[in-house]
C-alpha cells in the first residue's frame, strides 16, 4: 500500500529541496543535489545507522531518476508552484507519514526493540529536511514549525502499539497512516505547535 | 569503571545541547533531538565509520530515554544553571575522556592499527558537539576553543602507550582518565589555547 | 595509475581545507580536522553509503599522516600560496576526476547498477568540499561554483561508456581522466558555468 505513496512523497519533498537551492540561488546540478538528498536522505541515514545494506535507493536506480527529474523539472514550473501549497501541504504531510511508517517497518525487520523502532521511523521522515536544511546553512526548520517531526513519533508510537494489540500489519499501517495524517493537516489548520525553549545566555 | 562515568556524561552533554537548542528557540522536540545528537552522536559517527554494527544505543534503548529526559528536564531548570557552570565544565571534561577511551576501547578490539584507534577515540569524544554546532547552524566550536580534542588525542595516545608498556587496560584506563581530566581542567583554569591560523585572503 | 595522482590530490584537497579552516580562524587543531575532511571525507561517505568496510583511510594509516601533515604545512606556507594559485587549480581538478574514477571503481566493484557506481563516484568527487563548508558554515561552493560536480558526473559516465564499449579498465581509466580533467581546466578557464536557479518566493 505505501509504495505509491512513497513514489509521490519522493517527487513531493524532492521539489521542496529543489525550490530551497533556488533560495540559494544554486545551479542546476545544486539543485538536483539538494532535491535528491532531501527526498533520500532521510532513508539513506536510517539504513547507514542500522546498518541495513545495501541502502534503500542503491537497489531501486529509477529513484535516483525520480527525484533528480522533479527537482530539474521544479526549475520550469517554479514560478506557478505557489498556488499549488496547499496540494503540496498534503503531499508533505502524506510523505511525512509514510517515510516513518517505512522506516519503522525496517527497524522492526532487523529485530530492533521498539525504541530504536521509534527512532528509525522519525529519522527517516524527517532527516531528509535536515540535511536539506544543513546543506542551504539554516537552522533546520523541522525543529521549530508546527507539530512535524512529533506526527511521526506519534504515527510510529501508534501502529506498533496496534500491532501490539494483535491487528495485522496491513491494517495497523492503514490506521496509523490516516491517523497520523489528520494530525499533520489539523496541526497545519490550527497551527498548533509544541511549546518552544528560548535561552539567551552565554556562559563565556 | 567507566560505564557510571559514561552515563554521568551523557547526561551532561545532552543539557548542553539542550541549551544549545534554547539559544536557536527550537521546539522541545527540536531540544530532544540536539540533546540525543550531542550526548550520543560521536558514537554513531564512531560506529558507522568503523563498520562496528549494531551501533552502540541502538542496544541500549534506556540511553535514548536517558538523554531525551535530560534535554527535556533542561528546559525546565535552565534559568539556574547558569551558577552550576563550574560543575558543566568537570562533567563535559569526564565526557571528552570516558567518549575517548571508550572510543579507542571499540577500534582497539576490532583490530584497527593505532592511527585509526587515536582516530575513533577522537570521533568519540567530539563528533557530538561538532554536530550540534552544524545543527544550530555555528561553526564548530570544538575547532576555536581552549585545549579540547587535542585532550581526547592524547588521552587515546597515553593509553596506547601504556597499554603497550604492559599495563593491564584497567589501569591504563584509570592513568589516562585522570590524565587527561587534569590536563582538561588546568587548560580552563590557565586558559591554554592551540595556536590560531587566520587567513583572509580569497582567491577568486 | 591512479595512486600517485591520489596520493598528490588528497595532499592538495587538505591544503585546501587548511586554508578554509583559517579563513574561519581556527586553531591548528581545526586546521587538522578539516583537512582532514576534506581530503578523506568523501572516500569515507562513499564507503558508509555503499556498506565497503573497512572505510579506505582506516586500511592506510599513512593517509591520515600525509593529509594531517599537509594541513598543518599549509599554515606555515600559507602567506606564499596565492601564487601557486594555478598550480592549486590543475591538482584540485586532478584530485576531482581521479577521485571520481576511484569511486566508480569501488562500486563497479561490488556489483552496483550503473545509476549507482555514477553516484558512488560523485561523492567520492565532491563530498568532502562539501563537508569542509558545512563544517565552516557556509553553502557548498560546489552547488554554485563552474563546472565541477558536473564534470565528476561526465567523467564517471565516460568510463563506463568506455567499458562497456569493450575497451581495458587501464585504457577507459586513462581517457576518462585526461577528458575530464581538459573539461574541468576548460571551464575554469572560460568560465563555463551550469545555469543557475534563482527563486526568492517564501510561502509562509
Amino acid at each position: 500500500m505505501l509504495t505509491p505513496i512513497y513514489l509521490i512523497a519522493i517527487t513531493a519533498e524532492a521539489m521542496s529541496g529543489a525550490l530551497a537551492a533556488g533560495r540559494r540561488r544554486m545551479d542546476i546540478f545544486g539543485v538536483a543535489a539538494i532535491a535528491f538528498v532531501t527526498a533520500l536522505g532521510g532513508g539513506t541515514v536510517r539504513d547507514v545507522v542500522l546498518g541495513h545494506f545495501p541502502v534503500g535507493w542503491t537497489r531501486h536506480p529509477e529513484y535516483i531518476a525520480i527525484v533528480v527529474g522533479a527537482g530539474l523539472f521544479t526549475t520550469l514550473v517554479a514560478s506557478r508552484l505557489r498556488h499549488l501549497k496547499q496540494l503540496f501541504l498534503v503531499l508533505d504531510a502524506m510523505g511525512l507519514v509514510a517515510f516513518s511508517l517505512i522506516g519503522s517497518e525496517v527497524a522492526l525487520g532487523m529485530g530492533y526493540p521498539a525504541a530504536v523502532v521509534l527512532m528509525a521511523g522519525m529519522l527517516t521522515g524527517i532527516a531528509g529536511g535536515i540535511l536539506r536544511d544543513v546543506l542551504c546553512n539554516q537552522v533546520p526548520e523541522v525543529f521549530r514549525r508546527e507539530l512535524y517531526a512529533s506526527v511521526s513519533l506519534l504515527v510510529c508510537a501508534l501502529y506498533l502499539g496496534l500491532l501490539a494489540a494483535g491487528l495485522s500489519p496491513e491494517r495497523s499501517t492503514a490506521i496509523a497512516f490516516f491517523g497520523g495524517l489528520a494530525l499533520r493537516l489539523a496541526a497545519i489548520r490550527q497551527g498548533w505547535r509544541l511549546p518552544s525553549f528560548s535561552y539567551s545566555e552565554r556562559w563565556d
